[in-house]
């Protein structure tokens, strides 16, 4: 379980650390689009388009189904809600380190003041 | 300046793509620690370890500082902001997509129910 989650966060991530990639979902999360509009709005080959949208389908992020010869792309139905998470809870983490390092700082601020009181 | 945020995406994502690397980051969430401390807790070489740390340190997420012949760790100026704030878009996005998709399929239901009762 603690593995398989590993893995999809990985896997996500790494989708995200494309602008293309970035892009696409903020597309599809305004309006379902085809793999060729896609691939126009983003000045790109179909190709190039394909190989991104497979990382994200890989993901779960996004979601696509062929009807005829075009292939329609959807946000798949993860919403990130782990990685908004795993980033929260570092954010926290974070938080506490620099308010930590803070009071270290002010009590060494006051240390010198009264050092200096002393010397005076 | 857009590009630069983008590529500090990139790059932040990228680091965060890997189990290992958000480890070191939780690790150094409650303690500052030394290359050869973070390799021998997470079982790797030294080299495995530096490399992991240069990609953390390239996306701004670690600093390191080299006393004497021990490089200690510590967690960056930046604290996952952006990230957290790209993430957070795209959630709301993506719930206003899955909502938008609720009402459709909530008025297919209505209107079903209708002709069901047309047809009685």
């Amino acid at each position: 379980m603690v593995q398989y989650a590993r893995a999809r966060l990985d896997a996500s991530f790494a989708a995200l650390s494309d602008a293309t990639r970035r892009g696409v979902l903020e597309q599809l999360g305004r309006a379902d689009a085809s793999i060729t509009e896609l691939a126009m709005k983003f000045d790109m080959t179909l190709t190039g388009m394909k190989k991104h949208i497979g990382v994200l389908e890989q993901a779960g992020l996004v979601t696509t189904e062929k009807v005829g010869r075009v292939r329609t792309c959807t946000l798949g139905l993860r919403g990130l809600h782990e990685e908004a998470a795993w980033i929260d809870r570092h954010r926290q983490l974070w938080a506490a380190r620099f308010d930590a390092l803070d009071k270290v700082v002010e009590e060494l601020k006051r240390k010198e003041k009264v050092d200096g009181r002393k010397r005076q």
